[in-house]
């Protein structure tokens, strides 16, 4: 859905007829814009003073306020009926929904848009973007992100059969677990896994696989929204501790076996103790999902996926 | 981070003060609160007219602007000043964050808060939550959900080794995939996978497991946001094809060996064609990721995890 930027129609653009707009929105007078519409319908140029977006091709109008010839002194009664003139002009043309984009400056004016039923899609940063479906039946719009992505990083010296845990000082006391956190905006699996364990306990490391995934709603720490968890097995790069002591109470090289037999822990931990160990025992092929960077089909980009190994022949 | 409903200080509530303060709110006295606040801070009370909210373990304020006893009717400028007084206070005790949740129809008082350096932490629906670090360095607090969550589902009729397979209409022209689409908030994956199946194709089907995991950023479809794209195994119910004329071209039960060959489809199709082709010959166990609920630690919820299946003897 991409979209130039919003602006008043042309024909506002015009100086002499612009700051008389201007003035009267700085009168106060809410009726202006109402009633620089009406006069301008049956003028000679047949053109209004609306709101113009761009349309994309599933009949969604785009708005966008933050134009360099958006009046930013408006008023939210005179945004009101700005906004009320154009959604009458957009239904008589059919279109199905209506994205504004709204300068966190210019919030007032979200709040005229709710009083016509605009909602938030979301918000970031200095902008919201908000949301009203004028098509038939529900919403079909597209939701935002539900998830937050937490990566916790298993480092497995093989050589001992030593695995790298922490004592969280906020959360689950006296339970063992291993580092991680969440992972920031465009941040890739591993690299949360790797930088999460070198911020908590000083240990570098590189990823190998991902090992589980775990997915919980209505999580306390996500605002409401859901969680995903994933474990990642890491292999050291260096073996010396220097804890985090505003994150962590204890940090240590555990033995598997000691953690996977341990009440001291999560069950989740108990789980994937339980995983490395057999990966220790009978190879870690047995308990790995390998990573694979492919390109994306359209982008240019390249994504990450996971999944079990397929003997070498069957690969594309 | 729980927080009770914020609201001006209880002296404002007094009925006097209020109507006063109303009443100048009203007179567009954009100085009222402040000197308001001024006057009460050498008064006998020692009290003032500021926002009051909860403060979290962590040093951080939460005040929620829709009290019943919020004047709704606040200016832009009032608001701001307000704000400002209360910063001031937070910042003397030492608070390291403030939280402002902000009513759709209160969206002014957003505005005003960006004065002061607030942005938008998120929005849904009818409210903004928008925050302010006042701690030493760099913000750490916890960003917000940052990954949409789609899935695909692979019905497979083992008994001829065929794959329900669709056309988007809209995206992927003349190339097969999977049907899928993203999960709504609080679904579970597998419960995506057989609802947009059934959707799309008119196919009922059951969750068996998980076969891979995709992670994207900067996703087109997602608002800029990440994307995590799963893609699950499932077993047909049904098998008569009805399929939704909206959303696919086509729509067919293909060969999994034809499906693993033509170029008619997606790289990542491609691939879970193989590794289903493979699970055909040797048993979906070799590439299946096993899903189980665990009861989670504190909330008295259950959470999905997926991991690969362990020999019996190794389970918790």
């Amino acid at each position: 859905m991409t979209a130039l930027r919003g602006t008043l129609s042309p024909l506002v653009r015009r100086s002499a007829l612009w700051s008389l707009l201007s003035s009267r929105i700085r009168a106060n007078n809410n009726k202006t814009v109402r009633s620089l519409s009406q006069q301008q319908h049956g003028g000679a140029q047949g053109t209004s003073v609306l709101l113009t977006g761009t349309v994309d091709r599933f009949g969604g109008v785009t708005v966008k306020l933050d134009s360099s010839s958006f009046p930013s002194e408006i008023g939210e009664n005179a945004f009101s009926e700005l906004l009320r003139d154009s959604l009458d002009q957009w239904k008589a043309e059919g279109k199905v929904a209506v994205w504004l984009h709204v300068p966190i400056s210019l919030s007032r004016c979200a709040g005229a848009a709710s009083r016509h039923g605009f909602t938030f899609h979301h918000a970031r940063q200095d902008r919201a973007i908000l949301a009203l479906w004028l098509g038939e039946g529900q919403s079909r719009l597209p939701g935002f992100a539900t998830h937050q992505i937490g990566v916790a990083g298993a480092v497995v010296d093989e050589s001992n059969g030593k695995v790298l845990v922490v004592q969280d000082k906020n959360k689950t006391k006296n339970a063992w677990k291993f580092p991680g956190g969440l992972s920031d905006p465009g941040e890739n699996i591993g690299a949360t896994a790797v930088r999460e364990v070198y911020e908590e306990t000083g240990v570098r490391s590189q990823f190998r696989s991902l090992l589980s995934i775990r997915q919980q709603h209505n999580h306390p720490g996500a605002f409401g929204m859901s969680d995903m968890y994933l474990i990642c097995r890491l292999s050291p790069l260096t073996y010396d501790i220097n804890f985090c002591t505003q994150e962590c109470l204890r940090c240590e090289w555990l033995n598997l076996a000691e953690l996977a037999k341990t009440n001291k822990t999560t069950p989740i931990t108990t789980r994937v103790a339980r995983l490395l160990l057999h990966g220790l025992e009978h190879g870690f092929d047995t308990i790995d999902l390998a990573l694979e960077e492919i390109p994306a089909v359209y982008s240019g980009m390249f994504y990450q996926l996971y999944h079990r190994r397929l003997p070498l022949e069957l690969k594309p």
